[in-house]
């Protein structure tokens, strides 16, 4: 699994993310809530709300782009409050995973991926994909789906995985 | 990132996720109640409760290991009721891993993996691991803390990540 894999596979669970909310919004209507009021909604009182687990998605998609690319990362403010908002930081956050190209992750495995929080310290890029940028990836958005689907939005696993790559 | 790798991360992941019990265990002491409460719980009444979660996660670890390594799966029965079993099926579950070796994961990417709800398609085993193992292994393992988190057990993001392999 190369760092550009890795980053497509986030690409496509954001797509995917988009698909449970399109089911959380026919859910709310079917309902006859507004179903922007999931965004704020979370799991317990102290844990982030389903927009911060979407932009948390987002960033860690973005950064582990970034810095495994060589890119600068570009600035996504949290400001989304609804949404239509967050589909948007969605497509945004995918518009510049694209622009990262397979190429651009040659010797990803060996940078040094320094991030402000690890303090001055730094993890080679491949230990960055397999013990930050992967488990915080999958943890977000899985957060987001639970929120969604402790709501009672109808969602199952394959909504989560998407479509497979099966061969006959 | 080789299969080895996400090997060695899931095993990371489940002795997070007995740590996470052993703070479940100690919030449980605190509160006077059975810990063993939290085994049924779930957060929709069609979700899988915290049993199946932990059960699940160890399945996606062992399939993984056992289709990328080319070993024969173990059969490890899903009749944990208790804490203390759950426990016991996370170390069966590292054992096997443990026992399927950086070598034997030669040649991995290019297996033909075929588990039975495929229903005779296959996939390659890079794209099993990239499309199937590493999702539905934290997702599942996300839904186990979900549940934990979500009936107030003080776990925060460091407990799910683990240790960083950070230099200095």
């Amino acid at each position: 699994m190369t760092p550009n894999d890795a980053i497509r596979l986030f690409a496509k669970t954001l797509q995917n993310m988009e698909h449970w909310m399109d089911k959380a919004a026919a859910y709310a209507q079917a309902k006859s809530f507004e179903v922007d009021v999931l965004v704020q909604d979370r799991l317990a009182p102290d844990a982030y709300a389903f927009n911060r687990q979407v932009q948390s998605a987002c960033d860690q998609a973005k950064y582990a782009a970034a810095y495994l690319g060589g890119k600068p990362a570009p600035s996504h403010p949290d400001t989304e409050k609804t949404f239509a908002e967050l589909r948007q930081r969605i497509r945004t956050c995918l518009a510049f995973l694209e622009s990262v190209q397979a190429k651009d992750f040659a010797g990803a495995e060996d940078r040094k991926v320094s991030p402000p929080w690890l303090g001055g310290k730094w993890l080679r890029g491949d230990d960055y994909l397999v013990h930050v940028a992967i488990p915080n990836f999958f943890f977000h958005a899985t957060m987001a789906y639970a929120i969604l689907r402790h709501n009672g939005v109808e969602l199952g696993k394959m909504d989560y995985i998407g479509s497979l790559p099966a061969k006959d």
